[in-house]
């Protein structure tokens, strides 16, 4: 990547707590997902919801800027704001969204919204689309995540892709599974369990659907550690829709989705105090820079500090974090007042979400500012 | 307050969630604690990290803009450039801030650092004031919460007190404590004990530096639950510093800091499905929304939903909310899809640093838009 230009600071002059993204590791993650789905001859529909930023959507997307599931409607508009088309709203929809929905509908090619209601199917049928559209929608299906989603086993979900069909108004573009299911699994091989469950249980359903006459042209499911953990089953399927991948995170480690030097993002931080009295150092980031997630995860804490085994992120008040030793007893000496250290997240989307700005980091070049988009 | 023009919108019409502040509630907790002060005879310098937004800190300050303490150098800036003044940077002061310390030195009258460690005050000492003026420190004292500053009984506090005074680029501005350890408390009887504790400890450190000869002019002790139950002891300090009274919370309820009533801020949110075979509900927060913070803390999980006292929020992922039955069966026609509920949070602080504009609301009325500052 060419520096930018004026972008000439060092890591190590940034104000901490920062948020560093490392450009070759997000391109790197970005263009295996892309390769990968290739190679299973099925479409990535990239979930934006852990950087939300344009530079992480076009890495996500191979430069087209099409094709993107979103987990809030207001990140649907940051997009279609910036060139973006092809983007769902995967989310499950209710009334009051429909004004927004119409309007990205009027604005884009194709905008689509997620349904697991029949409220909401309603809502679409009873409401007529812009000139020259139609509501397109997928079906959320639940195949054992138990969030949104109709029952697989259901008729429910035969009955609501019918009334989509049925109506002038609506397109039923297809299924939507979030397997969210994998995030319990304590080894690859549950992840790929998780996998085929869904696969056989979603197929099950687009079966049913077909059978009443209604066609399916989407089949989807999402996830990192399952799209992380591919299978040739998932040939079967049109689409996938992971998007942690983009950084992966401490617990996509632990699931056996990434190794640690696939992590593409981490936090800068800097030690403010040593307290010998109880063989502790004070850091400039607290919950505030890096949230609670992950506390009792990791004999590390709730995090990784990178290249300090034997550090331990223990507890947090806003903006301070407490630092032990993982095991017996800690040289403060070793780390001075004011020196770095570099934080790998537990759960990177709920981290990268407390900073309104992205460090973009070649080296310890600062090389590049994404500033994500937030809100509702 | 005069409802600010053109914001005529009602609640109910809101894009969820949404962060909503009773104004009235907010102004009442502020001139509450400004009265305590009063009677109690010391000066109340407000913490503004719980809210970050200028209309907050008017309040706390009674309208004159002086007298904070900000978390963040960031947050001094903001301040700094809405004018107002005696503004102390409450975090441990390391040598990476010092020039943004000078910058605030610079345009404030008042511009106080907090220091704790021999490095910081080693900086202070070497480096020139700016002209006519001269760094002005606090002193952070540990009397038992075991996060940042010297403690009470060690001699580092007198030598780092002195050390300051004999600099003549120094002001020693007075000590500082932050008596957290009250937010362990169980009962008002404990937090009572940790006020009495905390008091005493500081003194006896202030005692030490007058033996010395340093004048300690501030002495300065702070946390909601502390200032939430006052006792005459706290007229023999000059200054208090909470910060979370202006909103409260679920947590500052069970520490008995308030009561229900007082909570002056909520998060409006939507069911987005009825998931009848787990007598589930859906809401339309995540941890994006809320955080994960008080998880297990309340029979009601980690917080309450106002008026709904058999609702549960049990578990949350980045956008949607489980919402269980806290006893019995939920009766899911009693919140059908679309319906609006209100969730007072655990902890307002981490709350409200998820959005990035609070509404302010009389009754069902939105009267303005607070925006926060955010970042480091």
């Amino acid at each position: 990547m060419a520096s930018q230009e004026g972008s000439a600071r060092r890591v190590a002059e940034l104000d901490t707590p920062a948020f560093l993204v490392d450009f070759n590791k997000v391109s790197t993650n970005c263009a295996k997902a892309l390769a990968q789905c290739t190679e299973l001859g099925v479409t990535l529909r990239a979930q934006t919801k852990t950087h939300k930023t344009i530079e992480g959507a076009v890495l996500q997307t191979g430069g087209t800027r099409r094709g993107l599931v979103t987990s809030t409607i207001q990140e649907a508009e940051f997009y279609a704001d910036n060139g973006f088309d092809d983007i769902l709203f995967g989310f499950p929809f209710i009334p009051h969204h429909m004004p927004r929905a119409a309007q990205l509908t009027r604005r884009l090619e194709k905008f689509h919204v997620m349904v697991d209601s029949r409220v909401a199917v309603d809502v679409l049928v009873a409401n007529t689309p812009p000139p020259g559209k139609t509501w397109s929608a997928y079906l959320a299906v639940n195949c054992g995540y138990n969030r949104e989603g109709v029952w697989w086993e259901s008729s429910e979900g035969e009955e609501l892709a019918c009334l989509m069909d049925k109506s002038p108004s609506v397109t039923f573009a297809g299924v939507y599974v979030h397997c969210g299911n994998s995030y319990s699994a304590s080894q690859p091989r549950d992840v790929e369990r998780v996998r085929e469950e869904t696969i056989e249980r979603l197929l099950h359903l687009v079966g049913r659907i077909k059978a009443r006459g209604v066609a399916c042209p989407v089949l989807g499911i999402g996830s990192t550690p399952t799209c992380s953990h591919p299978g040739p089953s998932m040939r079967q399927l049109t689409e996938l829709h992971p998007g942690n991948y983009i950084f992966y995170d401490a617990q996509q480690m632990v699931l056996g989705s990434c190794k640690e030097a696939d992590i593409a993002c981490c936090v800068a931080t800097r030690v403010i105090g040593h307290y010998p009295d109880r063989n502790q150092l004070l850091i400039d980031c607290g919950f505030s820079g890096l949230t609670k997630q992950g506390t009792g995860q990791l004999p590390s804490g709730c995090c990784i500090f990178r290249d300090q085994p034997n550090l331990k992120l223990d507890k947090m008040t806003q903006e301070v974090g407490f630092v032990n030793a993982v095991k017996g007893h800690l040289n403060l000496d070793d780390f001075p007042i004011g020196c770095m250290l570099f934080i790998l997240p537990w759960h990177s989307c709920a981290t990268a979400a407390m900073y309104p700005v992205y460090h973009v980091v070649e080296d310890d070049a600062v090389v590049a500012e994404w500033r994500p988009t937030r809100g509702w």
